[in-house]
């Protein structure tokens, strides 16, 4: 039961023409987040303010007054943004009692300036350090793809990617440190995208990695995540349509194909064909460099050490209050150096710079945003070795593009009859325009074979 | 003896009309630089290629080419920058046999660029890192404001201070990480400028500490450093001049009056005199914060940790062949864990916005560069505790605008019969216009008296 199914273009145009109201869409969200399908996808609801906005987005449009995209719509926040009087708990219980927030993050500032109508708080991994999704706290969101088994939402923004993929929200803000966005988008099937992360303010967001938080968010359309975005940053994209003919797409071939699942791979070749026969160019390039990853990200990883700086007070007062399995990554940064810390931006820098040149004369690269379906959460629950090796095929082919400090899409590429697959679009620091284009091309030929 | 006594601009004027050559002052620069006073100011000297620079912009003044301001005349640059095809040492003996630079860097390029006639490499601490400027491999340049005693000449650029205090060059390309622009300036009796960090790249400088380190240089005037700062960033300061009435001064009143030796106060004292007698408000502040740097600060320091980072390979292959002093307080950053140097970062972070904004409505702060006048190198040779005592004496002011990611002068403010005084000028990042112009009215002021 997905309760909102369109775009905010395609809800927009509704409003306009008078066919529903945006209170009653907030308030059908409302009552569908209560129903059991929706348990666990939110922290915390906020129905009479969301209410109020989407009234009053319907009173300014009654008087005649245009509406900007958002106003009124519903839209979720994930749990790891400030919200003036409350305490951040970002998915933990160890942060009860600590001061409650001064004043909204400038994104939830953003959001609620653009009018939209903010119904709640969405659960995500404990300090947004898995992305798997599972929380032992506040129990775990289901995926909302498989009627029969209850698969993992994908992480850390879990409750973000379900509250979007159940139609209760028209966009979940969430944030990317290794893949937090685009692996729920890929697991759920909808759309995910990671902006480069100095076009979105980090303040207000409870830290995990400040060198790889990314704020951004998940709809249901390419074009809805450019119309989030630029609420988000503050800036529209200068997307410039383009045709997929000519378009060079490239395929690394390091790394980010090994060990497919049987419906990712026949997803990914699928995909392939549609876009070559749309006109694309798919050129398969080596990237050797991806291979060099766990060289460049060693010792202890850049999220473990950053991590760890941030949390080594709340580890040392209760570390029993954790998810075990979140402290056990947090405290892997602690016993790295300063001198191995400022080694490991280094090599980043230089491992950047390499990539950034392998990558020239490409419009962008194609790979699966994750190489397997959504797994079961019944067996991740289970075992730490299965979490945690799941947990690293996750991750692994989206975080490359966080230390690549780029930018990038995952777009759904499954068919109806197949578990939600995504595609990951990725391009360099910076590049968020063009990539947008690329991904509208390829979300459209896509679309054209569903 | 000091060779060329004349600002940029005076130069210029007289090259205008003929009355000398660049090539005669390249050329005399050089004789002087062999001379006994300006031993162990050069580590290398480019002779060929300075009087080729200075007889090329000769000839194009013959045909009537208008020359910019730097054209032909002699500049030193500071040991720690990359020449194409040079090993940079930086004041080491441990870097022999390192690779050479590939290219200049982007700074040396742009001093070739504005026609400067790089006469040599000037002598530094090693590593820069110290305020002193004894170098036990290749001999202490000598200040030379006294005839009778062997001062310090400041450091870390004490090349390239003794280089313009002898008149060998009309700038001295140095650095300043913790004042090894505005020390020598101080003591030497000329003028130093601290530009905002992030002005001037900092690529092809052997790094010290990578959040301090600021590429800049030393005149014999405020109006040579604006000039040859817009060389080495690439932009003019939009600096308007303003007269001294009206402008507001602020005399912070904790730390940095502490101590202070009877020369340096007496200069002191009667530079605020003037500055108020010339219609200056001259205002005492507490800035308190100033008593937190030891702990902001802690543990191991910014520079140590960060030069750790740089030097471990060093140290582990050769640290006999480092000078103890400096391998010693580099060596107090290799303990220092990665939550700790992020948890330092962090407390600079909300430092600099404290004293920012203890900051709001003065057109600068003023106190004393170096609490004391140049020390005999004899004393500080014969003893590490008398060493790093006056180490931290030199560095302890001029360090706070380091830690502030702020811009400094430093002016001569001492009279013609007494050791050089520095009075420093500061203000927050990215105020290097409006400080400029503060210096040039408080130049002017203390010229007048002197």
């Amino acid at each position: 039961m997905i309760y909102i199914q369109e775009t905010i273009d395609q809800l927009n145009q509704r409003l306009a023409r008078g066919e529903t109201t945006r209170e009653a869409l907030v308030s059908g969200a409302l009552e569908a987040a209560a129903q059991p399908a929706a348990k666990s996808v939110f922290t915390k609801l906020y129905p009479e303010a969301a209410l109020a906005a989407a009234r009053a987005a319907d009173a300014a449009q009654k008087a005649g007054v245009v509406q900007p995209a958002l106003a009124g719509l519903p839209v979720s926040i994930k749990d790891l943004y400030g919200v003036a009087g409350e305490t951040t708990m970002a998915g933990s219980i160890v942060c009860q009692g600590e001061p409650p927030q001064k004043q909204d993050a400038p994104v939830v500032a953003r959001l609620r300036s653009a009018g939209a109508a903010i119904v709640g708080k969405t659960n995500m991994t404990e300090f947004a350090f898995s992305g798997i999704g599972i929380n032992p706290h506040y129990g775990t969101p289901v995926n909302p793809s498989d009627s029969n088994v209850a698969r993992i939402p994908g992480g850390s923004s879990s409750g973000a990617g379900v509250s979007v993929a159940l139609g209760l929200s028209v966009a979940g803000l969430g944030s990317d440190t290794g893949g937090s966005i685009r692996i729920p988008a890929a697991l759920c099937g909808i759309v995910g995208f990671k902006s480069t992360q100095n076009r979105v303010p980090l303040e207000g967001a409870l830290e995990l990695s400040r060198s790889l938080d990314t704020v951004c968010a998940m709809t249901r359309s390419v074009q809805d995540c450019i119309t989030v975005d630029a609420v988000l940053s503050g800036a529209m994209l200068p997307v410039r349509r383009r045709p997929l003919t000519g378009m060079r797409l490239a395929v690394p071939q390091t790394v980010v194909l090994d060990g497919l699942d049987k419906t990712v791979s026949q997803a990914f070749d699928r995909s392939l064909s549609i876009l070559s026969e749309a006109g694309a160019q798919i050129i398969e390039i080596a990237l050797t460099e991806f291979a060099d990853i766990p060289k460049v990200n060693s010792p202890g990883g850049l999220s473990p050490i950053e991590a760890y700086a941030v949390h080594h007070e709340r580890l040392a007062r209760a570390q029993a209050q954790f998810d075990q399995r979140v402290a056990a990554r947090v405290m892997m940064g602690a016993s790295v150096t300063a001198q191995q810390y400022i080694a490991l931006l280094d090599k980043r820098r230089a491992w950047i710079a390499s990539v950034e040149r392998a990558m020239e004369g490409y419009d962008a690269l194609l790979c699966p945003t994750v190489p397997a379906v959504a797994p079961e959460i019944e067996k991740l629950v289970a075992s730490d070795e299965v979490f945690f090796k799941a947990n690293g095929q996750m991750l692994r082919n989206t975080f490359i593009i966080n230390l690549l400090d780029g930018c990038s899409y995952s777009l759904p590429c499954h068919r109806d009859d197949e578990l939600p697959v995504g595609l990951m679009l990725s391009s360099v620091h910076g590049d968020d325009a063009r990539l947008s284009a690329v991904a509208l091309a390829v979300e459209d030929a896509l679309r054209a074979h569903r």
